[in-house]
């Protein structure tokens, strides 16, 4: 079956200390820095009501991953096994969008200082969405 | 700044009884039917390991969205308050990435059976990543 193919339009990017993956840990809790999401200015109506305090989801298209991996072998795991790309969070996986849930710690017009991102300085932001509840994510 | 563009390669589509956007919840548990996913063949290696009884996050394209939306009407909000998009779940934003966290009731080769997916029929899959914890979304 053939799918329509879609255009992803960043709104923005990543600055952050981390210069390459070899850096970045794989999960923010683990002592990612600090880091700006600086939005193009075309997007400032958007970001209206995002305040300091509150927690969001951060997509990003992580530009550096690789498309064509279906199974890779997880991390703390020492076993040969490969597990599907699908039922982890690989950045190299068919449609590279990063997920980050952050703590907004700073709101400076289209620039959002963040806790805990474990993307690498340029990585693309395509989207920003609220967290719904407290107990997880839809 | 301009960006680089993205293309988004869809893995699969939601097959569902909701046939349109008036018909869909905003959220999946607020009556959303049990859905299919179907995943194309190719893919099938990268949904290995994906378990009948766990929680997923199955992002979408929402290819029925508008993408020149930065601010709306928030529902259940009865003021005339206008609210910037990134601080809601609008289908409408500049890129319509449907984020739905839902239960895998069965697997079938390329298919999974999920629970409470408020996407229409037709919807474009583009990922499906592991739930990581038990209170949120990282």
């Amino acid at each position: 079956m053939r799918h329509e193919l879609f255009v992803v339009k960043p709104i923005g990017r990543v600055e952050s200390t981390l210069a390459d993956r070899s850096q970045a840990p794989k999960q923010g809790d683990e002592g990612a820095p600090d880091a700006w999401l600086s939005f193009d200015p075309e997007y400032l109506d958007g970001l209206r009501d995002l305040q300091q305090g509150s927690e969001v989801l951060i997509l990003t298209w992580l530009d550096r991953a690789g498309r064509d991996v279906l199974r890779v072998h997880p991390r703390d795991d020492d076993s040969r096994a490969m597990r599907g790309v699908f039922s982890t969070r690989s950045a190299d996986r068919p449609n590279p969008i990063g997920l980050h849930r952050v703590e907004i710690v700073e709101v400076d017009a289209n620039r959002l200082r963040v806790r805990n991102l474990e993307a690498i300085d340029g990585t693309p932001i395509v989207d920003v969405k609220p967290v719904l509840d407290r107990i997880g994510e839809r």
